[in-house]
């Protein structure tokens, strides 16, 4: 049985991140883009093709540097698309996008190009002496495949992604790499998570029964905004009692009420990492059945981080994202409520809040990767009554026998607005 | 010549939103969502189709309903993913999304649908009675079309969008129709100009040289976000002196300079439709340069305006994009600036921030759709140097034959900050 923690104070947490912490992460993206390029090419090597055609923003900043804003790729157009060839890196920007291009992707050659793709590409397929190209296919639009194919026929296109595993987010090359994460990757990771326990501690006063969820939301997002990070890694949910049980559902003028619990779901972005945490608290005096389930949902958390701490301790091999998934699940399941569990247990989180690997029964049967970081969240939800997630992130370094919990925010029963 | 206009408050604009104007919205966009079928339907019989098959969440929420946040697509997976049959709209949802599916889509049947599209898609196929149907092909990734082409070889699957469009962001059969605008949907994009409007006002005391182009653009946010807004349309933009050559440019840690320009480019967000204005302002007294340039813009600005007027007060035909973009260029390539104005003079805006029509060189040469709105944004940029854009949203209805200009701060010589 957990018991009720003190309420905890920013201070508890790490600090925001410096200008100097910032400064020796771009200095390591720089350094590590060649090592990334090279894994890369080793894949184009073994497929037998020449390039990568990517349209990612999230693969573009991995390997050239270029930073669009979230949502930002809907509006650039083909600016931040790129091709890397085997011993050269192209990356397109239009008019509005050629200045920034060249500062920030310094090893790229920027290659201008408006509407006129389909005009263009066999000129820059052949200058990067392409005749068979990877393209990132669960990305690319059909429509922009078929103009490519169209456009300079003597040019094959496969695809880098697998389009067999539709239950993970983005299976392609470039996500594969992703998912192994550097140091100064996890680092950035772990300031989100701070800055997001940071925000939630300062949150916590301002919790009381009548104000209400999408205020609570506000607050909570200029919280993280003002105190260290470049932005949210997605929309705070703040959900009151019954609406708790929409895994998904969008904070409303749906005031806080005493008895029922308040769950809060958001993360941090900090030099394009990400965090996302949940947390469900309990205003007021928490009832019976919140409790009950409550303690259901923190032993699933708990048995899923233990089989993954025990396969570490061991010396590995990790687990598959199934076998996490199940060791969750099994929890729910037993204590009659595995209808009541619909998503998968996790997910991998990084330059995109989901990403490689994917920890649910569908996922790839092969062990984990390492070093990499990923999610723990199992939940409860009772339509119309009320739902239960705790959600927190793990790191995990086989070779360095270590396992740490990134969110550190309390998970045992918080109490507030009494 | 503009004469230096008076700064504007807050009070000069329409007052935010009520909860009555947004009953009323939501109302419209029930009544119209059977109008709105029938015309994609009408598509589709042209097109001897039995189904459309939509992947794009604005075209999700124009059509059935269900709200997904921005970003909130890439992490949704299938969920508000949909088929229009010829007598039913089926929209999909796994468990994270199945209770707001209910009750935001009312109008259409919920499809549980997982990571098991593939398996699913024969028998949701069948059961519509679907032999061929039309596929968001700008939208829907490669590996997804490949996924269901295989799953169901019987079901033959053909492009909705036209992929030789390009320059056009999303040039399918729903984007082509959203782009002609109902009158709830022009109130909110004009509501979420006023929002804009209102939040610059209020800024205006706070610009002063030493504060930083992050720092503007946050409190921008802020007053947006609080001022009546349900969120962003995009990021704000807020670039000092030579930054604003960066037509796209993220706002950093640079101050303010008296002496420069400084530009906003940013827009609210109401009911899910999007406003989207720029203004260059002038800290401290103006350069010659600078005023020089921003006479120009603003005369290529009023000539695209005027072009449109005309046609209105004659009646009609409505100019293509690519003459409307011909007004604005012309003035500034006849200055000799034509190489300092490298994007389009203008797009439409609505549910998406960039949609139909078009304003550009290479946009389709048909007449604009109406009523319908769109930006006129012409720019001149001098990298290194400087850079001035002036942006207006425009609303066009020819048989009302009304021109209005949406975005009402003033767009004379605003100086600030002295």
């Amino acid at each position: 049985m957990n018991v009720a923690v003190h309420l905890p104070f920013a201070a508890d947490f790490a600090p925001p991140p410096t200008a100097a912490d910032r400064a020796r992460w771009d200095a390591s993206d720089r350094a590590a883009r060649p090592a990334r390029l090279a894994r890369l090419r080793a894949r184009m090597a073994a497929a037998g093709v020449d390039a990568y055609f990517g349209v990612r923003a999230e693969n573009s900043r991995y390997l050239t540097g270029l930073v669009l804003g979230d949502g930002e790729d809907k509006v650039a157009g083909v600016s931040g698309w790129f091709v890397v060839g085997r011993d050269e890196v192209v990356l397109f920007a239009d008019s509005r996008y050629t200045i920034q291009a060249t500062r920030e992707a310094a090893g790229a050659r920027i290659e201008p190009v408006y509407g006129d793709l389909r005009l263009r590409w066999p000129e820059i397929a052949a200058r990067l002496g392409a005749r068979r190209v990877a393209v990132e296919a669960g990305f690319v639009s059909h429509a922009t495949w078929i103009e490519l194919a169209e456009a300079a026929p003597d040019v094959q296109l496969v695809a880098a992604d697998d389009p067999g595993k539709a239950d993970q987010p983005g299976a392609g090359w470039v996500e594969a790499d992703r998912a192994t994460k550097e140091p100064a990757e996890l680092e950035r990771v772990a300031a989100a998570c701070a800055v997001a326990d940071r925000a939630l501690a300062d949150l916590l006063p301002e919790i009381r029964p009548g104000v209400t969820e999408a205020q609570l939301a506000w607050r909570l997002e200029v919280l993280i905004r003002t105190g260290g990070a470049d932005g949210l890694a997605f929309d705070v949910a703040c959900l009151a009692g019954p609406e708790a049980a929409l895994p998904h559902g969008s904070p409303g003028d749906r005031p806080v009420r005493s008895g029922a619990v308040l769950l809060f779901d958001f993360g941090a972005q900090v030099g394009g990492y990400r965090s996302d945490m949940t947390r469900t608290l309990f205003v007021g005096e928490p009832t019976g059945r919140d409790l009950a389930i409550y303690e259901l949902v923190a032993e699933a958390r708990a048995a899923a981080l233990a089989g993954v701490e025990v396969a570490v301790r061991g010396g590995g091999p990790l687990p598959t994202g199934p076998e996490v998934d199940a060791l969750a699940r099994d929890v729910i399941v037993a204590a009659g409520h595995g209808d009541h569990f619909g998503h998968g247990t996790g997910h991998g989180i990084g330059l995109a809040t989901h990403e490689l690997p994917s920890l649910g029964k569908r996922a790839a049967r092969t062990a984990l990767p390492s070093p990499t970081v990923f999610s723990i969240e199992p939940g409860v939800y009772l339509e119309g009554e009320t739902g239960v997630r705790i959600e927190d992130l793990v790191a995990v370094d086989l070779a360095a026998r270590r396992v740490q919990t990134l969110t550190n925010f309390p998970r045992g029963i918080v109490v507030v607005g009494r």
